[in-house]
């Protein structure tokens, strides 16, 4: 009968657990209780079970992405490279999506103890939980494209993000530069503590220097009963707006999908974009550039905040951080989607 | 010292796999074995360690859906289905993208090595092997939204489908009806042998039962350079066939993305949708509604495909059946990027 590990742990004098992390190279390991493990089994002609080695290794050697909201579409660009990122590093890629009002923490601790993870990236929706529950999570992890709102104690995060106050400010104070006095804003509910809040106090502030009165009717916040920045999300809003009567010269609507979710109601309403409303979104995705007219938007830099994410998660693995925190610049790009007002 | 997992198989003269089949309910088992296990177990007071339970459980009881081409619109619906029904089930969800050079079989068979799946789902892609190498997936696999060729032998396979052909056939033969003669096909290479091939099949039927020849210089293949299926293929076909100065009236693309493609190419080239080109699309994603113009498509039930899908996996996981086969209708959407050939 062929040896097994049990065996070699007889053998040893020590447990299966000690048997296994010699054969695997487990940190957690007295060097010389290794090394007479090792010579054991090399006395003996031991052939580590394969199946069961990889299984351990696999699990051992995981990161998860956690994702709020997997159909939005600046998601999909950044999984890719995530992906590929991790692969290259030769661990295993997990993605695991979280309803918006599950608890990602709790889902993360969940995942930890099933899967073994060696690192976490959590991706999108607000992110603030006690302190004693993030102890909990005994694996290194990054924030990537999560709203950095001041409630955030920077030495307790890793996180990857633009300024989303400044680019949001950008995007306001470009078309108050136009002319635009009279500008709605498709928003997240007033109670987000993230990337919602963030642009709509970039709008505020622009408007202010701009001397602007902020007017509360044109303050739109999406529906929470349909997906969060959606197109339908937008689209749903606009109509409403439309139906108030309220007067406006623009929208701007704090993701592209709900730029053209925007747009297409505003066509079905007989209005033209940009003639008779100028229409902004924020992200940068593809179909802003392909849409008809195509739509000016804030250009989130996907690809490189992507790997700079996986690059300081490894670095929390290595230990050669302990929290990195990196602010990419966006990009305003003009496109057809809005005009100067005269 | 608590009493361990090898102490309970010590006293059993059994093997530690054996004691862990029998706490975790595993069939392959004696049951009078079993029985004198737990016994053993009661008698002396052992508790299994969970966290070791846990990651045996969860690793024994994850299904493992395989995408070709993440950033496809039409597949994010579909996760959130497979998702749903899979955690309703209470098993676990790996979500794998495997990239368009890889072998989906061979990705398949390291993950039910390392990860123990209990089922598959390949989503999209073409899916032609040889029957000694599908014969190495020991688990159930349903193919999902696959084009299923002549050359599929159903015997082999499980599969939820439209029927490519025949939804293809009804959009060409509707644009036919509206008098489009010279109608370009954006579709896959020519060697494809899954949806870009059946559509491609359903639309040279159509032209046929209208008496129209088929032109070859208005067959366009997308870029096996740039993403498949993509807006950005569908963009590049149509403006070499813009420079090609070939005469068409109507443009079909067999996806919805590379229909919007198409639309922005022809709109750049100052061309109007559907005044002066008809555009009809594929596959009923949501942009296909919100775009300007709306999109003429055939819409597929993703939902049902999705939860017939999760539905049949189970069904063979739980051994009711060996196979199964269904193939949803679908349905022609006439939007506003068509018109009649006056």
């Amino acid at each position: 009968m062929a040896i097994t590990i049990i065996d070699i742990a007889k053998m040893c004098g020590v447990g299966v657990t000690t048997v296994s992390r010699a054969i695997n190279n487990h940190p957690d390991i007295n060097e010389e209780t290794k090394a007479m493990i090792m010579q054991v089994i090399k006395e003996n002609h031991y052939v580590p079970n394969n199946s069961a080695r990889n299984l351990k290794r696999a699990a051992s050697k995981t990161i998860a992405v956690l994702i709020k909201g997997i159909t939005n579409a600046f998601f999909n660009r950044m999984i890719q490279v995530f992906e590929k990122e991790i692969q290259t590093k030769k661990y295993s890629f997990i993605l695991q999506r979280v309803d918006e009002n599950q608890d990602e923490i709790e889902v993360a601790i969940e995942l930890v103890k099933e899967k073994r993870l060696k690192g976490i990236v959590f991706l999108g929706g607000n992110f603030l939980h006690p302190k004693e529950k993030l102890d909990q999570l005994t694996v290194p992890f990054v924030l990537s494209t999560i709203g950095m709102t001041e409630e955030f104690d920077p030495d307790e995060y890793s996180y990857v993000a633009v300024d989303d106050y400044k680019e949001s400010y950008k995007m306001v104070d470009y078309l108050c530069g136009l002319g635009h006095k009279q500008i709605a804003i498709i928003t997240a509910p007033m109670d987000d503590v993230s990337i919602g809040k963030l642009r709509y106090e970039g709008y505020k502030k622009a408007l202010e220097d701009h001397g602007v009165e902020l007017n509360d009717r044109l303050v739109l916040c999406m529906k929470e009963d349909i997906e969060s920045y959606s197109m339908e999300n937008g689209y749903v809003v606009t109509k409403e707006l439309l139906q108030s009567e309220e007067e406006f010269t623009a929208i701007y609507a704090v993701s592209d999908s709900m730029a053209i979710g925007a747009c297409k109601a505003l066509v079905e309403g007989g209005k033209r974009v940009p003639e008779d409303y100028s229409v902004a979104g924020f992200d940068g995705v593809d179909i802003s550039f392909y849409y008809n007219p195509s739509i000016t938007t804030i250009r989130q830099p996907v690809e490189e905040i992507a790997e700079e994410t996986i690059r300081i998660l490894f670095d929390m693995i290595h230990k050669k951080v302990t929290h990195a925190h990196k602010i990419f610049p966006a990009e305003l790009i003009v496109r057809e989607s809005t005009r100067l007002l005269t």
